[in-house]
């Protein structure tokens, strides 16, 4: 039996989910795996945030006549009542909540504290192609991002600096990993990724694009404030379309991806710090991309 | 007894702590709490990074006539062959390091693998006065962080930018927390911090010593990219000295916080994210006024 109720129903007779060693439950948690989530094709969204962004993703793909990324969506009965707007939103669209014990909720996901909401949800996946249409201005590119939680902090910097897509090398951890869609605070739902891309096709297909190859690396021979002083003069690689490589904080980026790289760039450091994290020199990166794409034109 | 070894004295008859039990052991990892911290004036630099500053600055501070920064050092056997150099440098200065099983270390300290180096420090807090003095150019204040992550990676890009200080009040977390240490990545042992003072001692000794009081803010009025404009013409408070406060990114500052601040800042978000990160906006801020600094004299 299967624990759907229409949002504000006001109905008493829901059969709720209760039993957190239960098939389906477990078939739900085995999402916080790489492996499960690859054969199946699906990942979590956990928390309020997360899933009023998946909802929304839903929503805006509806017009395009691609499968929307909502599978299944669970809810407890608190959280039903504080997001009613939301699932009845959902249900519009076709997801009525699932209702579950909290206990249940806590046994299918991998945060500590889900806050009554999860969803179950397509890869967000895109092939290259997708990300590379359009004359994309500015992409990020994790290369050998190991750290979950450092993809989705990437991965929110290069959405709030005005991405036009972000690409996940095969070297580089599952952006749907339940920390990374954490540390993302729902950006992955707002931009363009594509994932599991080859090294060599990801910098091919970027520089048939027209954009520039710049990667960060602490040891880079090229200062960042200098691109800067050039991009206030309308010149250099900031000034146009550009794809910056991020790698590993701990071991910066292999020599292959240095080599393949127009420009390796560091960003200057003032202080003693030996670095800056990979997320926050990532974000200084891609500031200095989106200043350079926005200033007033040099008189 | 107690485990201590010349390093490379090469003598086999070292008595090694093995007993994650001791009275020792439980004083040390009592410290990894606040209360501990502060009745004790002590707190734990874990893993190789962390005690290798440790004794940098302890070397470095023993001119002044202050008492070091170090009070006790452990070692595993392994990481004590490892480290030698390091461990020769600390007993130079007077402290051997206590030989100590694997099992002791992590039963010392708040990290999952201490890589088998822990020392026990005194606080690094000096008096803001000192924060203050010789004209500083550049200071973070963590107004109201409660992430101990984020005050560490805020103190790290605060020293990649070449911060004179960093004051933290007493309505933030303590920067002494094991996540902070961490997270500082050693910037906790190379920027003179100041912590538990009165938000408004901390706004008005900033004043008095003539720095701009800049607040970050979501919601700020002012575009930073509006400032860095200005100081690209030498103009605005980013050419002159600045102070920033950060607060806690969930509910961004106080009104009273707000209210003290020259100018209130927002970085621009040029996608669909809500916001960036803490850390990642105050890199981003620190940044825009490093580069302001730095910045070669307009034409």
């Amino acid at each position: 039996m299967r624990g759907t109720v229409p949002p504000n129903s006001g109905r008493q007779d829901v059969v709720v989910l209760s039993n957190p060693g239960a098939d389906r439950v477990r078939a739900v948690r085995r999402l916080t795996g790489r492996s499960a989530r690859r054969r199946e094709g699906r990942f979590l969204a956990e928390g309020p945030q997360a899933v009023t962004e998946a909802v929304a993703a839903h929503v805006a793909d509806m017009p395009t006549g691609r499968p929307g990324i909502l599978v299944a969506l669970y809810a407890t009965p608190d959280a039903a009542e504080r997001h009613a707007g939301l699932l009845a939103q959902a249900a519009d669209v076709g997801f009525p909540a699932r209702i579950a014990t909290p206990e249940v909720l806590a046994a299918m996901g991998d945060t500590v504290t889900p806050q009554g909401l999860l969803a179950v949800c397509r890869l967000v996946d895109v092939p290259l192609a997708r990300v590379l249409d359009g004359s994309p201005r500015l992409v990020a590119v994790l290369a050998h991002v190991r750290d979950p939680g450092n993809a989705g902090a990437v991965l929110r910097a290069a959405d709030a600096a005005g991405a036009d897509g972000v690409v996940v090398t095969d070297a580089s951890v599952d952006v749907h990993n339940p920390k990374s869609v954490r540390a993302s605070a729902g950006s992955l739902f707002h931009v363009p990724v594509s994932t599991s891309v080859p090294f060599a096709d990801a910098v091919n297909g970027l520089r048939d694009a027209r954009l520039a190859v710049l990667a960060a690396d602490v040891a880079g021979p090229v200062d960042l404030d200098d691109l800067q002083n050039d991009a206030e003069r309308g010149a250099g690689p900031l000034s146009g379309p550009v794809a910056w490589l991020f790698g590993n904080e701990a071991w910066g980026l292999p020599d292959d991806v240095l080599a393949a790289a127009d420009v390796v760039v560091r960003v200057p450091v003032y202080g003693r710090a030996e670095s800056l994290n990979l997320a926050t020199a990532a974000a200084v990166c891609l500031y200095a991309s989106a200043r350079a794409h926005h200033r007033p034109p040099p008189r």
